[in-house]
């Protein structure tokens, strides 16, 4: 099936689920009434009745996993306290309301209203998708937040969120991702004949093309993967993350930064119908929690990243080095066939891929000149 | 006098003066109510009564100046907006309320709310504010947003303004500022001697120290003080603000980046009677407004200097360069030279110097593998 046939005809059932979900999960007839003022609203008179809404946001992130889950929450808990409950909105884990992959349909129907993820995982809904997370060869989150709030990013987003009847908005930031964790050394390319790499997204298909074998797994099986030698390579998120799951028990060769994920980016998606129903402020109090989460979770890795590399190394032998460079340029060389290869799909996939691309090549004759060569100067 | 024992006093006076100043600007008694509910609260019923504030927020910036300016405003109707007017925020550009460098003390006074402005501007009242801005041979904006956030900087910004009776909050940043516009060319050390510069901050003490005579200007005089060559060079911020000014009509010559402002970040500061007197909510909604501005001020600079830079090399012909690295590397020393003496001031100076420079330090070990690295590497 066409797939501008396939989404039209799904947009059409998709709003009336949305429509039909609405009655139940928006409680409009809910009353807030309070009878003589709290301690909080001194001043409110008797009788004060408001309109409340109950939220679902559901998530791919385990309960409390650090960073991502933990930031989801307070994502949550502040939209509640921000609007004294009248968006009261209760997180659920992967797999506590639906599974961890289906949110996007979960949110898209009105079976919830929003979900936390990265938008790498909808890949298979549009190749364009990534670009909104997480780009082999591209921006570091910087640029992408350039790119995003003041380069044209955002409209193209909600041109293609619009098709699957979602308001997207970044919601946090992993930083640039390490390159992963190798039970042998690389020292050329040569080692990635027939290396079996967990590695997801668009970048499995240029570890492919290097002559190895991309796997996809959950970030629980990993470890059982690592230590039977079902696979011989892995990437997770940086070295936050990594030590937690422990994966310096298998192996001390941590390769970085890796070449798949320089700006993880998270988004805060909201059911369309749902979010054209919210008056002003409740936009504003969303759109500011997610901004303000897009900035203290990368804040969050930025810190923690810098303590737990420390830990690693000095605690745990890790040894930390880049790839070799001829590796790399070749990383780079097929992350930038595989990521032009979206281009193709439709118009709109070809005025993303221009966009970003245009705003990649500006932002690397600015850098020399602004964060980048600064850093490069200090040390 | 002391330091200590006039801040004391101070206190004392300040917290009265915020006492008197609150009946007059914190209207209390003011109540909203409605007859029948509006189009957007159809739900309420009649006679609401809620407690509303009008704040004033001033600035140290011109009335809509680009980044700054607006930045400030859409923070102000963001908080407006999140609270449904609750706390209805009314911005004064500078001069406007009081003079632009008065409005520390004017808020420290409570003769209004909350200012906008950059840290470094008060180094006046203590030599380690410029921490909470901009430092020489310091952190870039994602570095300080770690320390800040997640890294102890906001406990210690809270104990050093909370002897000003003040709450601060970051809200914004424009990134790694340039080196400036030279009339001549800086190919050796020897050329700083006798230059004149504009630069203000703790940079200003650096040119000093390679020979040249730094002077402060506010942004208005940069340009007749150039032109009649009563200066021989001058800072400003970045491509956006400085194509905006014209320097490029006087020189050629524009170098970068700078050493003295690799993260100018702004702040939000409040009266910290005030703040305390906000209910969770309305901290919510400034809070998350706040950091929203942080990532969408910076957003727009890197977006805008990317562009501006553009039009500055091809429609203008201007030829950016780094400094010599011998420059630089002296740049950097003399920075921390004086860095450092403030530490020397009092006990919290001291434990914000070895806060910041323990981050600094293990954020340096960490860069290959971050977004340095990964920048260095894609170009």
């Amino acid at each position: 099936m066409d797939r501008r046939t396939f989404l039209a005809g799904a947009a059409g059932v998709g709003a009336s689920v949305a429509l039909a979900a609405c009655g139940e999960n928006d409680n409009q007839d809910q009353q807030q009434t309070s009878g003589a003022g709290t301690p909080e609203h001194p001043g409110q008179a008797p009788g004060i009745s408001r309109r409340l809404r109950e939220w679902n946001l559901v998530t791919t992130w385990p309960k409390n996993f650090p960073g991502l889950g933990t930031g989801a929450q307070r994502l949550a808990d502040q939209i509640t306290t921000a609007s004294e409950g009248r968006l009261a909105v209760k997180l659920y884990a992967a797999g506590e309301f639906v599974p961890a992959f289906e949110s996007f349909d979960a949110v898209r129907e009105g079976k919830a209203q929003m979900f936390h993820a990265a938008p790498s995982y909808w890949t298979n809904k549009h190749p364009s998708i990534p670009f909104f997370g997480a780009v082999p060869g591209g921006l570091v989150p910087q640029e992408h937040n350039a790119w995003v709030y003041h380069g044209g990013g955002q409209e193209l987003w909600d041109e293609l969120y619009g098709e699957f009847g979602l308001k997207a908005l970044i919601a946090g930031n992993t930083g640039t991702q390490m390159g992963g964790w190798f039970q042998k050394e690389i020292n050329a390319l040569s080692d990635f004949q027939g290396l079996k790499m967990r590695i997801p997204g668009l970048g499995a298909e240029v570890i492919n093309r290097l002559g190895g074998t991309a796997v996809n797994l959950p970030g629980g099986e990993i470890m059982p993967a690592l230590q039977s030698r079902v696979i011989d390579a892995t990437e997770w998120v940086g070295p936050w993350n990594d030590l937690a799951f422990g994966f310096y028990k298998i192996t001390k060769n941590y390769y970085g930064p890796g070449f798949h994920e320089p700006s993880a980016a998270i988004e805060l998606s909201v059911n369309k119908e749902a979010w054209d129903g919210l008056e002003a402020d409740l936009q504003t109090i969303v759109e500011n929690a997610a901004a303000a989460t897009n900035v203290r979770m990368l804040a969050e890795f930025t810190a923690a990243n810098v303590e737990s590399q420390r830990v690693l190394v000095e605690q745990h032998g890790v040894r930390i080095r880049p790839f070799p460079a001829e590796v790399f340029r070749e990383m780079l060389r097929h992350s930038d066939d595989v990521v032009r290869a979206t281009a193709e799909e439709d118009d709109l996939a070809r005025r993303i891929f221009e966009s970003w691309e245009r705003f990649r090549n500006e932002a690397r004759a600015r850098n020399p000149y602004a964060e980048q060569g600064y850093l490069q100067l200090r040390g």
